[in-house]
């Protein structure tokens, strides 16, 4: 007997990638939260429906248009447990936890295609400030106003962080022990997101 | 009259990219300090009095090889200009003031190149680590046995505000006013750079 695969169907390959290809470029163009699975089905020519069965929700489609394997939604209550207090450092740790896993693998793929493809570029920002900033920013408090630098600001310094540890590898960030990065780089993601800011 | 060009003369294009090439691969190989011109002159076959002549120093033949004109060493005074108190913003703000003018193109052509390439990748650390860094860090009397932990934050967080400002283009980091930047981020630098780490 040969093996057979079990679970859903993947359904067939051409009409998925015409799904992706079309998500991947209205995610692009309008941003994530404009983006609309009517939208992406009409660019694909297919019926939203067929989108739903073979992706599932909006949020799902998105990460499988960036390859990530990885819902950050999951990891939310890792890093908010606790309150404000050291939620910086909660943050650099999950976010070392996933780069240092399998799944890092694909992180790092989308962190070097956005940098040489400015749609891959789109749909990265699109990620951060969508599935991950704003999520962790909604239950910290923080005048709305202050939202998109906070969340910029903390960009910088964990995708810096990812750059240096895992694409330029400088040492010792290339190698240290992940505490050691969560102890020296958490209380600036602490005061990007809850301290006192300019402006 | 046809317009003559003046200045030193560039040489045979032949020789100046056998000896630029030469260059890469030994300063990506050994590293910045163990490279010497002897053996670069070696490796492209050619009188290390040549590689003089062509190039000047190693420091500007170094700078040749990653295409960044400009000379770190000239803006470490303005850095260091009023000691310790401020660094971490000086250093923001001379950074920003590079990468917002002309030669920001090269540098940001640099980062593209050596998110895709491990050999660019090493010469950018090279040239972080051995003309940037390790100059702000040697004026600033921190213990030898800290400099590569603190100078590889500093580098995180430097690559992380050129990645989102420059490359992946992040609002309001992108377009934001310099000096909002300095306020922002100048702290992260000055903990990095002489504040209290773990370990």
């Amino acid at each position: 007997m040969t093996p057979r695969r079990t679970g859903r169907r993947p359904g067939n390959p051409d009409t998925r990638q015409a799904i992706l290809a079309a998500a991947r470029t209205t995610f692009a163009e309008r941003g994530f939260d404009a983006a609309s699975i009517r939208v992406i089905a009409a660019a694909a020519g297919v019926d939203p429906a067929l989108v739903h069965h073979y992706f599932g929700s909006k949020e799902e489609l998105f990460r499988a248009t960036v390859e990530i394997p990885l819902d950050p939604a999951e990891l939310l209550p890792v890093v908010l447990a606790g309150g404000v207090d050291g939620v910086g450092e909660r943050l650099v740790r999950t976010f070392l936890g996933v780069w240092d896993s399998p799944a890092g693998k694909a992180a790092v793929a989308l962190l070097r295609s956005a940098v040489n493809n400015d749609w891959t570029a789109r749909l990265l920002r699109e990620f951060l400030v969508t599935q991950v900033l704003r999520r962790v920013l909604d239950h910290l408090d923080v005048p709305p106003a202050e939202l998109p630098l906070r969340g910029s600001l903390v960009a910088t310094q964990m995708v810096g962080l990812a750059m240096m540890r895992y694409v330029i590898r400088l040492e010792p960030v290339a190698s240290a022990d992940p505490e050691t990065l969560v102890r020296a780089i958490g209380p600036t993601v602490q005061r990007y997101l809850t301290g006192d800011l300019p402006g």
